[in-house]
């Protein structure tokens, strides 16, 4: 049973605290392993990767067939169903056409000193993104990160992806191909992520390295942070739905369950205006869970971390989901626009009965790559600005470092950093010779 | 004295590489007692912050002196020199003006399947600003943090800044008066960092920490990340002048001192064509550091890390400059709109010779908090865009669900995700009858 709160109980805050501070991930503690396998590859190169990909994988492999090669890939591509593969062309096309959008421009203007100022954006060279293996080997993982990093100029991107047994996914291979990934290499874990942020004699080094995966990959990707960029250390993902009683109980229980079937740690919260309908959909959700393939970890997700909280109106709804900074949010009520107004925090906001969170991870364009964890009070999904990086420019003319540098050589001094000041004054006892 | 390298010389790309890779950082390690002054925070609150400032800054403080009064601030102020302030609201004006153009626009679009997307920024509502305390306690920091943060729309912005023995800079007490700053709290250390994440009774909690300091501040807020976001680990600030015959020795002799004289692992490189300009710049550094105050820690810097590379022309200089990424960049030539267009990875830009890096320091408009050690490759400097963060819309129309839903079913269905195929089948279903 999930919790079920009314936000005018006397109790309440105090359970909502609870619920927002829940502890839903049990990182097992693998620094000390991963810090050898990183060590390890940085010394020995491709012969670690091997060994390790062997251990891990059950893979024998040499450095010839590190990387997939392109009759390989053309191969897997071809098992693709007609179906699958045209929906993966339509997913591509929009998630490259909402991203596209995103590129921000460059400026330049001269001021009233008559400085030149502005900046610039450039791509990162090169990246790289892991793809789990086994069954969270997604697909629509790899067009969500990839798409962004090509739009935004990307020259290489790398793809690790591992293939226990020599298994692959023709429809991540397809993905990748329609990304216009240039390298796939069949490796993965703490070792992937070392090979990409140090390079081996086959693999070339990365400038950033984004993609989901295990404990194992997680610490990997925090201990090359620095040497490389990384993206988001992701959690278990979330949905709150706010939803008024002018709804299907049904659609708004698969929206729930569409999230608790991830992870047995994913958290499904549905806040209503109406109890009785919170009612309906919890009973909707347990008639689902009577026939669904995931009810095991579905069930176990809703049980533990599911909640329906009962409010007095939709302003208190949003005062209270603007707490829980949402990963996904769901606005099924009459009026979502209005509702979408009064919402601060969220990584994805879904609007309307129309739109269940699932068309925003495969096909609906924006990237299903989000703030878990309440940070989407700090922090966005993934973009096209996580492979672009602004360089700021600045010029003087004579003229502009008169009117400007004597402040900037009086701070100098305050700050007692002589040899800057010194490099104003030389210049401007030049000019006003 | 520093290291004088040719790029035609048959091992430089050895030398080069070694340069590349110099450690420039001994980083103590401190994490454990940084973890243990946390969890002193979280547990005791107030408590632990005024012992541990007691022990650390020799300053008994209560709950009610933890924060500066607005009177305190006020008679702070009154201290700064009318020269000081006028150069202060120069820079806050200029940063303020430059950061203001960073805002980007939210958007919303309806595509041909009749779904609206789009997305909004929205600010962060409460941020934290680090101010070292003691020599390193630079006015110009707090502007250069604090007025992204406040252009960005951040309600609540709350500096920490230790002040040992009781004495605080007044510069620093008015930058934060300049920049809006709202609440400004005498305490410094893991123990400042770990009260703006956690919040104690008289400290409200934020959800952005960002902000310079020593190594046990960079482990905090190593720490700390994930429960509030944070800005860069900033390592030893570097700059790269490249310049060409026809420039002025001493000028850019005291470009290179400036970043010299921040700290012993601060790393200043000259690339030149013409190797003699390059050994009269060397001798005009030796002549500078006859007299310069901070010599000591500039003329170390200079002879361990320093170096003039030598090149054949200016396109062999950007390449070089592409591998080093630098924080700064100075081009000093003749025409450095054109080497400007070359350059793909570098924090900032400083464009002919008019415009010596320390006018970026200070007035210039462009913040100075920036991408060292290579990490240009991959990441920008402080910017409005550290203070908003991007929430993601989809409105499915019943037309847009029916137009792409079933390629989201399909997709769902090819990953065994049954419950997100089923969220937008019953919608279908039920559009379809």
């Amino acid at each position: 049973m999930p919790v079920f709160l009314d936000a005018q109980a006397a109790d309440f805050e105090a359970a909502f605290t609870t619920l927002l501070g829940a502890k839903r991930e049990d990182s097992p503690d693998v620094d000390a392993i991963v810090a050898d396998i990183i060590a390890d590859v940085r010394h020995r190169g491709d012969a670690a990767v091997i060994e390790l990909t062997a251990k891990f994988d059950r893979l024998e492999l040499t450095p010839e067939t590190l990387r997939f090669s392109e009759d390989e890939i053309e191969a897997y591509c071809a098992q693709v169903s007609d179906a699958d593969r045209a929906a993966l062309e339509l997913a591509a096309e929009r998630v490259t056409a909402y991203h596209a959008r995103q590129m921000p421009s460059d400026e330049s203007w001269t001021d009233e000193s008559g400085a030149t100022l502005g900046w610039r954006w450039t791509p990162v060279s090169a990246a790289g993104l892991y793809v789990p293996g086994g069954l969270a080997s997604y697909p629509s993982s790899v067009l969500m990160n990839a798409i962004p990093a090509k739009v935004a100029g990307v020259e290489r991107l790398a793809i690790v992806v591992p293939t226990p047994d020599g298994v692959a996914n023709p429809l991540v291979l397809l993905a990748a191909r329609l990304a216009g990934v240039d390298e796939v290499y069949r490796i993965g874990g703490a070792q992937a992520v070392a090979a990409l942020a140090y390079g081996t004699d086959t693999i070339a080094p990365v400038d950033k390295i984004t993609g989901p995966g295990n404990a194992f990959v997680a610490a990997a990707k925090r201990r090359v942070f620095g040497k490389v960029g990384i993206d988001m250390i992701a959690g278990p993902s979330e949905i709150l739905v706010i939803a008024d009683k002018d709804n299907n109980a049904d659609w708004i229980a698969l929206d729930l369950l569409s999230q608790a079937e991830h992870d047995e740690s994913a958290q499904s919260l549905l806040i209503t205006d109406d109890a009785d309908f919170g009612q309906a959909v919890a009973a909707a959700v347990d008639k689902r869970l009577e026939t669904l393939e995931r009810r095991e970890i579905a069930g176990a997700s809703w049980r533990d971390f599911g909640a329906v909280i009962t409010v007095a109106d939709l302003d208190e709804a949003a005062a209270l989901s603007n707490r829980i900074a949402p990963e996904h949010l769901e606005l099924c009520v009459a009026d979502p626009d209005a509702l979408c107004e009064k919402i601060t925090h969220a990584g994805a906001i879904f609007l309307g009965q129309f739109t269940p969170e699932a068309i925003g991870d495969y096909v609906g364009g924006p990237n299903h790559v989000l703030p878990t964890a309440r940070s989407a009070r700090f922090s966005s999904g993934l973009s096209v600005m996580d492979f672009i990086k602004r360089t700021t420019l600045s010029k003087m003319t004579p003229e502009a470092l008169k009117a400007i540098g004597p402040a900037a050589e009086a701070l100098a001094i305050s700050e007692s950093l002589e040899a800057h000041g010194l490099s104003v004054r030389a210049r401007l006892d030049a000019l006003n010779k």
